[in-house]
């Protein structure tokens, strides 16, 4: 029994049957109570140990990744590999598009495959309790944690780098290189993600720099960091006519698409605009310039994700939660004015 | 019963039984009749129907991805992964090193793991039906075919490109621009690989342009397609002081890397040197330049792939070979002299 069966003798979608499951608020009620009396019919239950009763033992671990084109989960993920099979498992990996519900997507998984644990390269920040009752086995938040939302601390386990302070630290580098006009190109600044962290670093940054912050400056590009979508943020920006002297990218690769964007202006980087971004990727230090930006430990990430979650799945251990440093790479796309 | 649990009662290494298993010369008498005996003794049988019979059924299906940081396949990846779910498949993603033995690694996994069939993203061009003997499952060669090898074409299935007309094609490219002196960034020019094909291509294409070769415009990186290889190589080669006005890089990333090679040391691309390159990928279409590359159509090697396994899996066609066509993308890395 899966939530696909329950879609289907509905008449609905699988995202419909989730969001009746998670008690979102934009479904009908009639759709509501249709989904409701089905579940309990058919006897689907999202319930944990009900459903390991019938369970039969697999050695699978689930990895969901989010985005497309995503070169930071795609290094991860060889990492999460290796480390995931010389444990004597066997890695499921499932991408799910920007929008996607990591969590639906996760719990299908887990049925289907007869999960004993997860991995979410990339997800949202504010699960609750009752978010996350579909997942009825240990997981692994890798890349963020849970700071906008409720879902208890011993209920799981995060791997991620501190996103506002990176954020801070990439800005700051700029204030102290003597920047005062500092663009943003961010996915969004409210979504409960890690946009909204690295946008309120940026935030903060500026005004700890005693800096205002100027509406024109920001380029919401939204998506999920889409290299086509951060060039015409940046083109968006720079047909403004707003001044800016330094961009900060949130990633590595919405970074490149934005040098790009600005040289194909007439701005040269980093003599007419710097841009610093957050990531490290092999790709932009082969860039031209060479990116400036704040190193994610992926290999640690990817390692200690896995090692958490065997822990978990092996009852040696509780949830935890690793925070790791993140270290700046100076490259050629930053200038001091 | 795996080849891992020969290795452990035999005392040797996993890849010393898997050279066994493969009769490959470099294995002392002693050792070779020890595995043997051992294999005999402990009833593993590294034969296809026999196999069949105590196989559990799973829905399994392997993908073996050579090589670090190789974007193009990371871009295919996803493809794989969403084509072989859509078919209810589950699949066993498993990366391997530059010079890891990828029919060992695909054998070994489907032993593990219980495969249904394996799709090989990069491998070597010379396969033997000896050679081939230990995978017992349906299998497809993606991004390469087996042209320099006695495996019967009916043995297998391939998904490739003409490795060696779009090199040609490319250099051809840059000849029709009025370049005579076109050196090469390569792995290899003779591993019955990837590499040697496009070498080959290239040095047609110089044939047929009325060009002749000069050995020093030829630089060999060794590795598979790794960018710090790259740069080092095209540093040799811009040290070296021959005269050459462009460059042919076998794949994109080493492309981007020998951008950065020749940009570090004082010659701007493409106004000094044009380079052209492989592959297609979104990062080097907001490189700067934008790289002008010959693209291979990436999310139709996957799909085609996914598409003819299932089908040898399901029984519904036999091996069949697809050869794809590339198509030139016109960036800003090539200019006329």
């Amino acid at each position: 029994m899966t939530i696909k069966d329950i879609a289907k003798a509905c008449g609905v979608s699988v995202s419909t049957v989730s969001r009746v499951l998670n008690n979102h608020p934009d479904v009908s009620r009639s759709v509501r109570e249709k989904v409701s009396s089905t579940v309990e019919r058919l006897g689907y239950i999202p319930n944990n140990s009900a459903r390991d009763l019938v369970r039969t033992r697999s050695d699978n671990i689930g990895v969901v990744v989010r985005g497309q084109d995503n070169l930071f989960f795609s290094a991860m993920v060889k990492t999460i590999s290796r480390e995931i099979e010389s444990r004597g498992y066997t890695m499921v990996l499932h991408f799910i598009g920007s929008d996607d519900d990591e969590v639906m997507a996760g719990a299908i998984l887990e049925r289907e495959k007869k999960l004993r644990g997860l991995i979410f390269l990339g997800g949202r920040f504010d699960y609750s309790a009752e978010t996350l009752a579909p997942v009825g086995v240990p997981f692994v938040c890798c890349t963020y944690t849970n700071c906008f939302g409720t879902l208890d601390e011993k209920d799981y386990s995060s791997v991620s780098i501190d996103d506002y302070m990176t954020a801070y630290r990439a800005v700051r580098t700029l204030i102290d290189l003597g920047h005062k006009r500092i663009a943003v190109v961010a996915p969004a600044t409210d979504d409960r993600s890690i946009s909204e962290l690295r946008y309120k670093g940026y935030r903060a940054a500026l005004e700890d720099g005693g800096l205002d912050f100027d509406p024109e400056l920001l380029v919401e590009t939204e998506g999920f960091f889409e290299m086509p979508k951060a060039y015409e943020g940046t083109v968006k920006l720079a047909e403004r006519g707003t001044e800016f002297t330094a961009v900060f990218a949130l990633s590595d690769t919405t970074a490149l698409a934005a040098v790009k964007a600005l040289e194909d202006h007439g701005r040269r980087v980093p003599e007419d605009c710097s841009v610093i971004a957050i990531d490290g990727l092999t790709v932009s230090e082969y860039a031209n310039p060479t990116l400036t930006t704040m190193v994610q430990p992926v290999e640690e990430m990817g390692r200690q994700s896995v090692a958490i979650l065997a822990d978990m799945i092996e009852q040696r251990q509780q949830c935890c939660h690793l925070r790791l440093e993140t270290k700046l790479r100076s490259g050629g796309s930053v200038k001091k004015i």
